[in-house]
């Protein structure tokens, strides 16, 4: 297994990024990552690493040297044409020409998706158009949203795509049997909503895996995960996605406030197993245990991470990312797709 | 002031309306509160709640009788036709023939929206179409999104009115100096988004109100609050509050988990206090203090409560009605319109 490693991308990195890489290195023997960006300062960050002491399995960490680097606010489509020689569009290389099986970056996500749908023929066949699909905690476990941002003006009948690919991702790499595909909307009665959800809702309906559809389901019914795969044009699933993370961020900002306060009045013993709690609680909810979003319906694998991503949220993308060649998703999807045409 | 209240509407009415109800009147001691929905029933509550030593002034809560009830699953237009004689069309009748100044119902929210819409002569002069504006918490305080559910398909002039609606009501009735509007979208830079964002970015730019608009938020800015109105189609806006929600209850209860997990290793005395603070946090976050959504650009107010509404919402509900009536909101988004006519 081998993944191109987009080593500048990230609002931290190199650091964060290469530490993560020599992680996941140390935990799968299989694993190669090639490291893709400015070869002196990727080299400089391993030389840190094995300063402190760090195992560093040189042999299965190349580095492949790219000399520009698309910034986090860069515009994606600009950028991508003026830094020619970008880490980004050199890991899709890496893929394209099959010297990589998976592609992961915590850069600029725009830059990414644009680069990867840049080239149709990396689609997988029967594929309209790549999804983004985030991973959302639920009571249930973990829950499928997809799309959140690959595709902001999508047809119906891409939306009836994600909805099946989310379905074998659950599957094969979540471990939910039978995954219902949900249909995220504004009330759960048929006729809610939009033009869009009303005919994708028909084609679901109409479909030949209409047995695997769940309904509607309105915003925060996400987190009860009766369905869990929950299908979204990319605008509005970026907006939930995001709103979920500051929703939780704003929480624990107020959590910690009150507990602060709170905090004082309490025997030294006390207080210390209540911070330990909410410590407890937080790691839970953190995006890093989720290990960034794959991007469904691409040849091989490509896991977006998000740009604040530590060590730790970058060894997990590796994992995934390796998990998604191995557990055979991609013929999975192809052989779903091809079973499942549905007539508008 | 005059306000027409749905008692039939909610999960568990009339019981909490007629409640809320008493409490406001004897609040406001220039409040009329009349009770519209099925005599006996209404009755019946105001007899408990006089025989559990609750102050009634009955003289201040007339009762109009309507025979039926829209339920909270109907279909919105399907239930206003076949239910002639309901509660909701009853409150807006009220209204329209100047016997109350408000509206007030936490029953179905389409049926209340379609009811308003069906009668554009409640529309205020110059206003293309009624928007729900929800009020969110922040970190610099409350924060109107608008649209969340009146309009699905909205064109960029109705999100530029939007704007101008809820920056009149986040300066006169919650108090917001000079708020700043933004417009909920996937990224902040310019030409991020759908065609829909992307037109109502020029109106706002182009516009004669350009210092007022803060740019693109996205789905997490919510809650910093630098932008104190949010503008968004009534699909996303919709999907972002209920998902908001979700997050909310969702990490609430999983903190339950957690402190009740605690609890048990911790001393009485702390135990206590940490409830405490839990509950307080709670509070803090929780709908009811925000008394319900109003439906901004109509003749009067319409407040749409949560159907899970208690007294205390309903209470909070009728003062932010009244509130509206006495503030000269109305006439401030009358002028704002008159004056701000955006050219495309």
């Amino acid at each position: 297994m081998r993944i191109a490693l987009d080593a500048m991308g990230g609002d931290f990195a190199p650091g964060p990024i290469v530490a993560g890489a020599v992680q996941a290195v140390n935990d799968m023997p299989e694993l190669i990552v090639l490291l893709v960006g400015q070869e002196e300062r990727i080299i400089a960050e391993l030389s840190r690493l094995e300063e402190s002491g760090v195992t560093i399995h040189r042999d299965r960490l190349p580095i492949v040297h790219a000399s520009e680097v698309v910034g986090m606010e860069d515009k994606p489509v600009e950028a991508l044409r003026s830094k020619r020689d970008n880490s980004i569009s050199k890991t899709w290389g890496l893929m394209a020409t099959g010297k990589a099986d998976a592609v992961v970056s915590a850069g600029n996500t725009g830059a990414m998706v644009a680069s990867g749908l840049f080239n149709a023929k990396m689609f997988l066949p029967g594929v309209r158009r790549p999804g983004i699909a985030a991973i959302f905690p639920s009571n249930q476990g973990p829950v499928v949203l997809i799309d959140v941002g690959a595709n902001m003006a999508p047809k119906p009948e891409d939306l009836y795509q994600y909805g099946l690919m989310g379905a074998v991702y659950a599957e094969k790499i979540l471990g939910v049997t039978d995954p219902k595909i949900g249909l995220l909307n504004v009330g759960s009665e048929d006729d809610k909503g939009n033009d869009l959800v009303r005919s994708t809702r028909d084609l679901f309906m109409n479909g030949p895996n209409s047995a695997k559809f769940y309904g509607n389901v309105e915003g925060r019914d996400v987190y009860d995960g009766h369905a869990r795969v929950i299908v979204s044009d990319g605008f509005t699933g970026n907006i939930l996605l995001k709103g979920g993370e500051g929703a939780v961020e704003f929480l624990f900002s107020a959590l910690r406030e009150t507990m602060t306060r709170m905090m004082v009045e309490l025997p030294p013993e006390s207080a210390a197993k209540v911070a330990e709690g909410v410590k407890q609680l937080k790691r839970r909810y953190e995006y890093k245990e989720f290990g960034g979003a794959p991007l469904l319906g691409i040849r091989g694998a490509c896991i977006i991470c998000h740009g604040s991503s530590d060590d730790r949220a970058i060894r997990n993308a590796l994992r995934v990312a390796a998990n998604i060649g191995l557990s055979g998703v991609n013929d999975e999807i192809t052989k779903m797709l091809a079973s499942s045409v549905a007539e508008a």
